[in-house]
């Protein structure tokens, strides 16, 4: 597949964001128009630029308001078109988008729009132009993708194709199905955008919410299925609009935007495997056959089986030590050449990394994942180009598979054993162990932090290369504005990550960071709670007026309502269960919270939510 | 008119958003339950402050999901209800807003409906306390405020009321005339919310996009007239949901709200004054006529005549003073008392300000604008709880009324004379008159950037106290992000203010400031720009593909398209006029323009406006 990416997507200037498409390895790219405009770059040069990095100049766009016009218009319309035309001699590209009448249009007569864009045709085939013409989502009388298709077809001239967005045929919701029908030599271009599903005018959506594929709840592996059915082979390029991407590192972006196609193609190949009934008009045999355009796979992964580890890190780790002893962890020892302690709960593991640099607080560092094979995990993780992290390894110790995520979070791909073990904690030496807890635990979920950049990349690079599966967000009201809060997970709730957008700072406060946790799921957690009280373990105090609440909703009974009011435990109920948590104070940036799921719950206590951002909101204020 | 606002309004803990209202000036407030639930205040402790701030606790909300369920279910909402009674007994609180059904209706009868909501109301009589019923602008049944009043009209009981949410009612276009025909003792609370008009479900639009009065495109007046009309005297409470208000300075917001209702309190009063036809259905008398409620009014300002000057600051002002200079400036001296001085052309007059603290760069920092009575409009502003900005005046000189702006820009309302002079500059030496340059120019436009956190409290701000007009945004495309334009004018474009949101920096480079700029209109801006060029000043120099692509789009006149590109000069066209404007470098983090309108154009040049940013971007990054 030949992957491109239009230069809108990105921040900076034109040659800024050729060279961050060339790292990330693109085929080629989209000039946006106004890119070359504002760029004090030559035609010339920026072709010369273009082949030095090896960049295709794949598509120039966009002309906009062409057809439908009367017959003054169209004159300038001409005029205009051959000063791009003449234009693109210059920079060496051969194919302009065209799309379909928004401003000017007054005729609606496909006869018309037909002769007008046949005089198109013409006047690019004398400059050796192909002419993409779309059709825009909100056009004023094409808007539909087979609407743009059978003025080509009534055309029928050599330099007049169509280009498929999978934004304008998915936003309205136009089946995808038919593009199989479609002469693939009549499709001269492919842009593929995802978008979250939003209830609002189309073009704001278009213009400022695009993202790209797997960000996005769009069923793109399905859209570009029907393409490669089609036959088509040329460029699947990015066109993303997105007030986020038009802010971040444009290098960062473009990677992730590569990441996202390399995700799509994978998917899509997946999608033509097993693909039957009707998405597969043709027989079994025939889903199998071969297609021009080859689909590359990556190496395959099932979602984690567990968390292996969580690994917080600080210069003075003494704060850790004491709450983990607390909440029932034992001390395992030190490892016998890296500065890092192991703590165990049952099967949560807790390294606490005293590596960090001075005067760094505590914070979640790490996170060790269980699959079946690390070096298949991580082969993928690459393909998928993660950034890979380098971890000194000592003979006889096993070697950790790390790549980074996009917080920085260092995410380490273990060998998961049945039984719930890890093998390299024999490399920690003959601790003592102080716990006097005699439950099991497991990691539950962890909580981090995503910079508001990085959040829509934090999503694809979970999905792509550990197989997590996105959920609904939800927004969670704090008293410093509304926290935006991303499930993943696998199928079974192995493996939880919650990713949380936290408000931006206050220009006013010196605010702290904003803090992330590591939970752990025992049996009975009305016994670990009152073990840690014994243990003097500061729990996060949570107010009274809250179980007065609770009461009004649940109508508990009342002896189970002290119980939970001494012992500040929260308290959540659905359909298919119950849910008792609590959580400590925090240490730096990082706290603990202790769950127990009773039945099927399967959530996260979101209604108490705003009750934890609130008193820890109080205690920071008056730290 | 009793003014009151909801805690959800504001950031931060119930403790800081009661103090901050009071600090505002509000009579009461809203309590948001999920304030409550999260704070460590008990009941009793938030009554007491709330009696020691004398602020008045006017609502509890919200109770949802109560009417139209099965029996069941009605049984464990009164019970729920009851709890929330109680509580609101040990707050002293006698009002509480019940929404129309949203998640648990399952019963569509007005009948069923009107029974349960009786038996709601004598429960709530048992309590003492009054039940606002209130329709959702998404609730599954009852959506629309007549429908909810005809269901108290039915209950008639003296514990049922409705809460009229402006909203609700204008986000659904319903008709708001009807209100006058409400009995007015059944209107138990009215709220109040604007919000930009926006095409999106309306559930997100209301949960992150209402402003205060003013901030938004609802005809707020004209609702308010209405419920005025109809006898209401209850309280007028803002209830406003909105994401960056919920992230800023609590006490800031809760100043802002308050001047929203102080506007909407004289906007209305107008409406009732000149409703007449369709929205004054009684005759002319009528409308004059007193009503319950009792509107204040504030000192009336007509819109300013034009900028008096504008200030700029700086500790090392040598590259303004050469600026200033090439552009065709005079130096007109120093002040006698302090260290300023005075540099015009024709009626264009910016003051160079030397007193900025050291290391600081030039920036813009006061404007002067042209008001009929400076004194009565400053005891506007600070009706509308504009900070007063003090300035040491001397003996013989002219006092000058500030007020300083949202961004801290200092505001100075100046005696305009009908010739266009102003008689401080008198207070500035005999100096030496450089200029060389014969044309006048005036002050066309300022453009400020704008903290994230207060664009809309800016909008509002220019609005009520300097009576200038939002004019629709613009989104303006720049290499970091979209920049959002809001262009505030006065009707005969004298004044034209324009308040650009520049998008965060990026976390991962150094930017500078965003830039801002003043704009000096002239009669010939080619002979300025030649003149200017003699002396050598330093334009932003446009890219050669902008004046390519201006040919394309405009068709001109070869001679004057070389002009164009020769002298940096950047062009639009309109059906009115046309433009033509340069820039200069950029000084610290201001920098200059020079425009000519031709015919009747009254834009800024919107097209050009990327090609400016993003050669602006280049520059900054070159260095």
């Amino acid at each position: 597949m030949r992957t491109g990416i239009a230069t809108v997507c990105l921040s900076g200037t034109l040659k800024e964001k050729m060279q961050a498409c060339a790292i990330a390895g693109f085929d080629g790219i989209e000039i946006f128009e106004q890119d070359l405009v504002t760029s004090p770059l030559s035609p010339e040069e920026v072709r010369k630029m273009a082949a030095d990095l090896g960049l295709g100049l794949d598509l120039y766009q966009p002309f906009r308001d062409f057809d439908g016009v009367t017959p003054d218009l169209l004159k300038a319309n001409l005029k205009r078109a051959e000063a791009k035309f003449k234009l693109m001699e210059r920079l060496g590209m051969d194919t302009i988008l065209v799309c379909s009448n928004v401003a000017t249009a007054t005729i609606d007569d496909d006869d018309l729009r037909a002769g007008q864009l046949a005089e198109l045709a013409e006047l690019a085939g004398a400059h050796g132009v192909k002419v993409a013409y779309e059709a825009l989502a909100w056009g004023k009388y094409v808007n539909d993708y087979e609407h743009a298709y059978r003025l080509v077809e009534m055309v029928d001239h050599p330099n007049l194709g169509t280009c498929l967005d999978s934004f304008h045929i998915l936003s309205r919701d136009w089946d995808t199905a038919p593009i199989e029908q479609i002469n693939a030599e009549k499709i001269f271009f492919v842009q593929v955008a995802d978008a979250p599903k939003l209830s609002m005018d189309v073009l704001s959506w278009s213009r400022h919410y695009r993202v790209f594929p797997g960000e996005g709840q769009f069923e793109l592996a399905k859209f570009l299925g029907h393409v490669v059915r089609a036959g088509y082979t040329g460029p699947v390029s990015l066109e993303v609009f997105n007030d986020v991407f038009r802010q971040s590192d444009t290098e960062r972006t473009a990677v992730d935007a590569m990441r996202s196609l390399i995700w799509l193609e994978e998917q899509s190949a997946k999608w033509l495997a097993n693909a039957s009934g009707a998405d597969a008009p043709d027989n079994k045999a025939a889903s199998r056959r071969r297609y021009p355009m080859e689909l590359a796979t990556l190496p395959k992964v099932n979602e984690p089986a567990g968390f292996n580890f969580a690994e917080v890190k600080a210069d003075d780790t003494a704060q850790l030590e004491k709450l983990l002893g607390q909440l029932g962890f034992g001390f395992q020892g030190r490892h016998r050449t890296k500065d890092v302690q192991l703590w165990t709960m049952g099967q949560a593991r807790v390294i606490i990394n005293e590596q960090a640099a001075s005067h760094s607080e505590p914070a979640i560092a790490a996170l060790g994942f269980d699959v079946d094979s690390p070096v298949i995990a991580s082969a993928r993780a690459q393909q998928l180009k993660a950034p890979v992290v380098a971890r000194k390894v000592q003979a006889d110790e096993e070697v950790f598979q790390g790549i980074s995520a996009p917080d920085s979070t260092e995410i380490f791909l273990c060998q998961g054993s049945p039984d719930g073990t890890a093998a390299w904690t024999h490399e920690f030496g003959e601790g003592l162990d102080r716990s006097t807890e005699t439950q099991n635990a497991v990691i539950d979920h962890v909580n981090l932090a995503q910079p508001w950049q990085h959040f829509d990349e934090a999503v694809l690079f979970y999905t792509s290369a550990l197989a997590l599966e996105p959920q609904p967000f939800a927004e969670v009201p704090s008293p410093s504005g509304l926290v935006r809060s991303q499930v993943m997970e696998t199928s079974n709730g192995a493996v939880r990550l919650v990713l949380n957008l936290a408000p931006a700072q206050q220009a006013q406060t010196a605010r702290k960071t904003y803090q992330e946790h590591i939970a752990f799921a025992v049996d009975n957690l009305v016994a670990a709670a009152r073990s840690a009280q014994e243990r003097g373990l500061e729990f996060l105090q949570i107010p009274a007026n809250y179980y007065e609440d609770l009461d009004a909703r649940f109508d508990l009974e009342p002896g189970f309502l002290a119980t939970l009011k001494e012992l500040n435990l929260l308290y959540d109920r659905d359909a298919n269960g119950e849910f008792l948590h609590f959580y400590t104070a925090t240490v730096g940036s990082v706290f603990f919270e202790m769950v127990e799921r009773r039945g099927n719950y399967d959530g996260y206590g979101a209604p108490n939510a705003p009750v934890r951002h609130a008193v820890q909101y109080d205690s920071l204020h008056r730290v």
